[in-house]
C-alpha cells in the first residue's frame, strides 16, 4: 500500500468522489443516513477515478485475487481486478454459489448471516485483496477475513470505497485480525 | 455493434472464454446444467478478455450508460463502464435502492419479481447499453428493457456474457421489443 500523498492531486480527487456520493435520510430504516454510491457510479469521471485511485494505492503489491462481497463489492471488484490484471473471487450470500463451498457464519444485529466462497478458488499462499463498498462496524468484514483465512490464502489488505470512520471498523479489523484496511472516502456514521 | 470477424483472433478468444466456464450439474435444482462464470472470473486472462471483447464490440457506439442487472450483471457492468468511460446504472431487486425508484414487475415460473432503477438516473435521449450475465428465455431481459424504456432513454443493445441459444431469448427480445442483443458465449440450454 503506497503513501497516498505520493498520488497526484489525491485530496482533490477524493473530494470529488465524496461530493458524488448522495446522502439519503432514513434508508433502509428511520434514523439512518445512507451513503448512496449509485450517484458515484452514474458519474463516469467518479467511477473511473474510484478504480484508478484504488489501483494507484495497491499497484506495488503482488495481488493474485480480489475477493469481493455480494453484491455492491462485485461492482468495484471486477473493474479493479481488470485494471490490476488479477482474478476475482466472489464472496456470496448462502446458497448462491454452485459447486462445493466453504462458509462462515456471522452475527447481525438481529439474527445470523452466512458468507461463502467456492472451495478451491483460493489456495495457500495466494495473495488476496479483500474489497467491499462500505465499512461500518466491521461485522461483514470480519466474516470475510475469517472465510479467506480458512482457505489458507494470505490477505494483503482490505479495501473499502467508504468508511464510516467513527464506528471503529478499521481499528476493530486491525486489532482483531491484524489486517490493514484502506478506505477511499470517509464519512461520519452518526 | 461491429462485425466480430473484424476483431483480432475472435473465435480463438471466445473458445478460451467458453472453456473457462464451468458446467455444474443439478444447480440450483435437479435437471439443470448451470453455467458457472466464477471460474471465468478467477482466471485473470479470461476476465480481462471478456471485458476487452465486449469493449471491441461496442467501442464505435455512443454509450452514455451501462444499465446492469443485480447481482452478476454488476460484476461485468462496472468493468465495462470503466473501459468505455461511461456511467453505470444499477438495476436492482425491489427494496435495495435508496431514493425514489421506477419499477417493473415480471413473471417468474412460480411467482413474480420486481426490478427497479433510481428515478432520474436515466433521462430521455440517453444512450444505454443493457447488460446481464446470462440470457435464457429472456424474462428478466424483457423487464429490464421495459424499465429502461419507461425512463425515456434509448437502448443501444443488450449484451450478455452467456446465451443459452436454444431457449429463444435473443429472438424473443428482437421480436417483442425490437432490441438487438449480443452474447459473447453460446451454450445449449438443454
Amino acid at each position: 500500500m503506497i503513501d497516498t500523498s505520493k498520488i497526484d492531486n489525491f485530496q482533490n480527487r477524493i473530494q470529488y468522489l465524496k461530493d458524488s456520493v448522495a446522502a439519503v435520510k432514513d434508508f433502509p430504516q428511520e434514523g439512518i443516513l445512507f451513503r448512496d454510491i449509485t450517484t458515484l457510479l452514474e458519474d463516469p469521471k467518479a467511477l473511473k477515478d474510484t478504480i484508478d485511485l484504488l489501483y494507484d494505492v495497491y499497484k506495488d503489491e503482488k495481488i493474485d485475487y480480489i475477493a469481493a462481497a455480494d453484491a455492491r463489492g462485485f461492482i468495484f471488484g471486477c473493474a479493479l481486478a481488470y485494471k490490476i490484471g488479477c482474478g476475482l473471487v466472489l464472496v456470496r450470500k448462502k446458497g448462491k454459489l454452485p459447486r462445493e463451498t466453504i462458509s462462515q457464519d456471522y452475527d447481525l444485529e438481529y439474527g445470523k448471516n452466512t458468507l461463502e466462497i467456492c472451495k478451491g478458488s483460493l489456495k495457500k499462499g495466494d495473495n488476496v485483496l479483500l474489497l467491499d463498498d462500505l465499512l461500518a462496524t466491521g461485522g461483514t468484514a470480519g466474516a470475510m477475513i475469517k472465510l479467506v483465512e480458512k482457505s489458507g490464502a494470505n490477505i494483503v489488505s482490505f479495501a473499502f470505497i467508504i468508511e464510516l470512520f467513527d464506528l471503529g471498523g478499521a481499528k476493530r479489523i486491525k486489532d482483531t485480525y491484524g489486517i490493514d484496511s484502506f478506505s477511499l472516502i470517509s464519512f461520519p456514521g452518526h
